[in-house]
């Protein structure tokens, strides 16, 4: 019999909560069997929404919560305080072994502090890096921290260039996966003094598939597996991605659409784009995992709609069964 | 009479060079007669190239010199060595005043060293950064730092963002320029120590337009004029820009070309397309100014052709009627 992997849902948070947060879990189980969704959040809502669909009700569970911790609070505080909170009784399933995972489109700072405070890291993990996967012209590459620790130190980077591999071999099934480090040049010799001290710890560590720098410039092409960088360059890369990508799908649909002509040509061109630029689409990949932690923690985009949260979900069963925690355990502990 | 702007060009550097500089130069002076162009570099490759085209003659110099200062070279050593070489000797004549401007495809190590060794900072400028326009919805916004300065600290940011108010304002014609800086979150506690220092010297500094923060996925909105950060993010900033464009619009184009209809309806929607997404080609707007030096020196993509070439130099007539260094000087002594 396979395994049941087990999910808690942060039903309140994001843009798009209830709605697409209920949406989305009744999504997952419906396409997997081996699911069982925790919705937690409050009853009203949680009643509301489920209302609306049929699903298989002995693997979608709920659990009542009667706060929620809103973006603008600060984190650590808000953890401490909201005790029934959606995130912090998520994370306290995750904790107390009900469930393997909890997904959340609330807020980053908390979602990040409550995976650390509660659910805790993995002994000899120094800092868990939010790591979402990013996508290229050749597929996905999974991009090491991008905005969990910022000032983070090189030793931090070369633990960061571990899991991430260990995400990107077990989960997303590259073999032997290509670290770069994100610099601005190519040469050994350039970068800040962060990526000059951590190059000669990646090049000698063992255990990683390490092939130097990467350039910005040449993120997308998808010639390196896993990114390490800091977390402010890290955001700063993820980001522009977004936004860049964003504007220029903007633009490229204004620019086609301001003739009558180019309406027309638009017509013919829709489903050959489309297709084309669904892998370049943020919510075909899920959520971020928090790496490093005692148990899975994704944290999904605040604007997430119900396809991101699915697959936030889905990619919990990759995790459960690629058994990640223990993996970054065994890789950790060997190099302490 | 009107002023003449007089600009040493660097002929060797850059992956074009030397073809697509000296055509560059040659439309340069076709196009504005208030322009003399130095050219600098071999003789052999400066007649070669000249030959080809029809020029005012009297507003074309040539000077040659034997060197040239690979990229690979360590900028100091290079600078310090080959005093012959098209960048030292295109430096050498912006410092002896023989011209306003050197404008390099070239080497950017060598460029900003040489820029700061041989032409010398304006008096309280502690570190000149490299400022380009980026393409935004709106128009263009100034990236300051993008690569000169990394490990900057607090104050050096602050004068990032008085020079780039400037520039702004006397080169693009930016009224009262909105400042952001770059930052991983919109509240004010968001950000790494640099950025949490920073932000209240800026809110406090007099003569700029301070707006707080600025994330990365906003940058494209071009809802700020100035935005100011360290060297290695700003970077990948800028880098991501490039990156990401060049990538999604093979996409696009990829996507549309797959099928039949779609490359007729590829052929249909090409002019308009063209037109919306001409504002987002880098070379439209000249190359990054190095700020806060005694003379202009401008860095220019590697890729360079003929067009960023020209709209290089021509940027180089508006910083001097724009009287960018003198007003730099008189800011930064005012608060010094």
């Amino acid at each position: 019999m396979p395994e049941i992997t087990k999910v808690a849902l942060d039903v309140m948070g994001g843009d798009n909560a209830p709605v697409e947060m209920v949406k989305g879990a009744v999504d997952a189980v419906n396409l997997n069997e081996n699911i069982v969704v925790y919705l937690v959040g409050s009853k009203e809502d949680i009643d509301r929404e489920l209302a609306k669909y049929t699903y298989p009700e002995n693997r979608v569970e709920v659990v009542y919560s009667t706060e929620v911790i809103e973006t603008a609070e600060p984190p650590v505080m808000a953890v401490r305080k909201k005790k029934d909170s959606s995130i912090v009784r998520g994370l306290m399933l995750v904790k107390d072994g009900t469930c393997d995972a909890f997904v959340s489109a609330g807020s980053s700072g908390a979602v990040l502090v409550g995976g650390q405070l509660l659910i805790g890291r993995i002994k000899g993990v120094e800092r868990p890096p939010l790591a979402p996967l990013i996508p290229t012209s050749k597929g996905v590459s999974l991009l090491v921290d991008c905005g969990a620790n910022v000032d983070a130190r090189p030793n931090h980077l070369l633990q960061f260039a571990k899991m991430g591999s260990i995400y990107m071999e077990h989960v997303i099934g590259v073999k032997n996966p290509k670290v770069g480090i994100l610099n601005i040049g190519a040469e050994e010799d350039k970068g800040n003094a962060l990526v000059k001290e951590t190059f000669p710890l990646l090049q000698s560590a063992s255990g990683i598939n390490f092939v130097g720098s990467v350039e910005a410039r040449d993120v997308c092409d998808g010639n390196v597996d896993v990114i390490v960088c800091e977390a402010f360059a890290g955001n700063v890369c993820l980001k522009m991605l977004e936004g860049v990508a964003k504007t220029l799908l903007r633009e490229v649909k204004a620019g086609m659409l301001s003739t009558l002509r180019g309406k027309i040509g638009a017509m013919l061109v829709a489903p050959g784009l489309k297709k084309s630029l669904k892998k370049f689409d943020a919510s075909e990949y899920g959520g971020a995992p928090l790496l490093g932690l005692k148990g899975l923690v994704v944290k999904t985009h605040g604007s997430s709609k119900a396809k991101e949260v699915k697959n936030s979900i889905l990619q919990c069963v990759s995790f459960k069964e690629g058994r990640i925690s223990d993996r970054i355990r065994e890789q950790i502990d060997m190099n302490e």
